[in-house]
């Protein structure tokens, strides 16, 4: 016999590769689009998924926080396109980062912090790879990274497009380790939750006493946003394992002031 | 001969499962990838299409309204992931229906009412999968629906999912069905028109005389928004195929300060 | 020998159609999904891109400059579906336009302007291809435009769907084309920068002394926004080939107060 197999029989085609988007471009103009064409120039299979593109305008520490938060989503193999980039047409490095068992092309402007300190270790590259002729100066995301990403994507080995460093550009921010702790606020999401920097694994032998934020105390730590009464604040584990600061069908943003950065006291 | 056939004779491949997602999640935030990643893991092949991710937080009718015009855009065999779920970390059941030879997954907090009422008979079931470790208390899109609407869009039958129930939860809006009527809005639309829950079978065999909304006449029905002057108001039969309220070059909600819940009288 | 070749001799599938969606229909209703349900029901292999779907309402300059900006990032091939469509319901034309080796559907409303100057020659047709049976009268974009882009991605063939003319609707507004420039800013983007009509090569051989917008002496043209002090207004040569308005770290719009319209001297 010498017919192909029947279908059922055959190989499945290997998965296609995903692209994840993460920037501060907004949803208004062409750009987000003309990324995705040259994306899909360079890896014509390529699922593309966007994260956001309405991070607060040059907001690296806002980027870096969602960007962990899609890296720990995927799965092995993917590859995160992030750009918010302040410093595009300067002399910035461009890093590619092996974490997590995915890749991440970004700016080398702190963007990679939380993942390197989240989900590290990592290992970081510069990307020397530069398209011949003429680039824009205010476009890299369009001319030097989504190209960058798209051949990782399609199977280009890292090591022709980059060469390791062991310093990429970090901001002073991470995980809070110690109990009692100082923690920090360090995202506001769509809802008005506020994300902290402590992690459940350092709670998980405490018995938290008392959460107080904004001279407020807030209690214990809860399960659920049904645990208080409406319009209740409370702290619960979020679904990234973070302590966070909520209000029950409120905005804990809203309604008790909390920023990015305000200090929160776990007792 | 035993070659495999040339291209063009080779039977086509089935189209791709489709998987629509309708949430109040924002677009800022990874919340929505990190649901697709989901998907994509338990359904490679899917076709993730969004129907929106700005529902008013917690809005149910918004949802329960606009998930019913993607259900009635989409082909058979669709499925359709909608959350949104004020009663996360509760023990509110989670709905999966067939209904116009699709599958919905939503909380059962009444965001299946405006399909189940407008493209019914629909048979709904409660999910009993759950997946096995922890799950977060706050993020049920991510750990319990997506996989559910995930693994039916790749085929695995229902009855090793979910249970028959006859008890879904409704909300208190139906479609009206008399004339003369006192129609409600329903629905705000991104331009400002304001649909109706008056059908246009209701009206296809009555001379409709006159249209009135907070207190003012608005006339008879017209067929486009040309049929009146700039600025004006009308009422006409919208794409949903039920009674709106508009004005030409403006927005109803906000020139007549209409709203969901106001009473439309037509005779 | 007679079985199917090995894997990495098979000749690859041809990419798939690429067909992106330009609207006003804002992203928190269902319309543009339904668009895309009508699109995979005649094209199941068409790969959909949204370029925006925020278009401020019935700006069809707007969405003119937009959709140049997409059709140029675009490869051969692409389809481009783009509605903004205040006369929907009227009788006026839906164009089918061939440009740049891409073919785009629009209204005949002017929305082909900014790519008709900019990347022509092009040569437009008049859709006379309808749908059988009822059609909304306000929703064009879901019951004739989609399914004409969905068949043309498919592969049917132009003159079975359309007829050329040579009388497209195009708006009063052109590249400026002579030195010293009288330019116009013709888009204000997420950022907030301002782009003119003014194209670099008309720069190209000239040397520019002096960049003037609403009484304001901006300087040279610049390279990148790093050349100026953070806050400072700079000209410069954007990502679209055009000169731009931009203030480094802040938006031309806000802090300049310019708008659409407005004039830009360049000597």
């Amino acid at each position: 016999m010498s017919q192909s197999p029947p279908a059922h029989t055959q190989p499945r085609p290997p998965p296609r590769p995903i692209v994840t988007l993460t920037t501060d471009f907004g949803t208004r103009d062409s750009y987000v689009s003309v990324m995705k064409a040259v994306l899909l120039r360079h890896c014509p299979e390529a699922r593309l998924i966007d994260v956001t593109h309405d991070l607060p305008r040059h907001d690296i520490l806002c980027g870096s926080i969602t960007l962990e938060r899609a890296i720990d989503g995927f799965p092995p193999g993917s590859v995160h396109l992030a750009v918010v980039d302040p410093g595009v047409g300067t002399d910035r490095r461009i890093l590619v980062t092996e974490i997590n068992r995915q890749t991440v092309v970004c700016p080398d402007n702190g963007l990679i912090t939380w993942p390197w300190r989240r989900l590290g270790p990592a290992r970081s590259h510069e990307l020397t790879w530069r398209p011949r002729g003429a680039t824009s100066a205010t476009f890299h995301g369009r001319d030097i990274l989504a190209p960058a990403a798209g051949m990782l994507a399609a199977g280009t080995p890292l090591s022709e497009l980059a060469r390791p460093i062991d310093d990429p550009v970090l901001l002073d921010i991470a995980p809070a380790l110690e109990f009692p702790a100082r923690a920090k606020v360090i995202h506001i999401d769509h809802f008005g939750n506020a994300t902290t920097n402590l992690s459940h694994e350092v709670l998980a032998s405490e018995r938290v006493h008392s959460v107080r934020v904004k001279g407020r105390t807030i209690g214990k730590v809860r399960r659920t946003y049904w645990d208080v009464a409406p319009g209740k604040p409370l702290a619960l584990i979020g679904s990234s394992g973070l302590l966070e600061i909520a209000v029950r069908d409120g905005s804990a943003a809203e309604d008790l002031k909390i920023r990015v950065g305000d200090e929160v006291e776990v007792e």
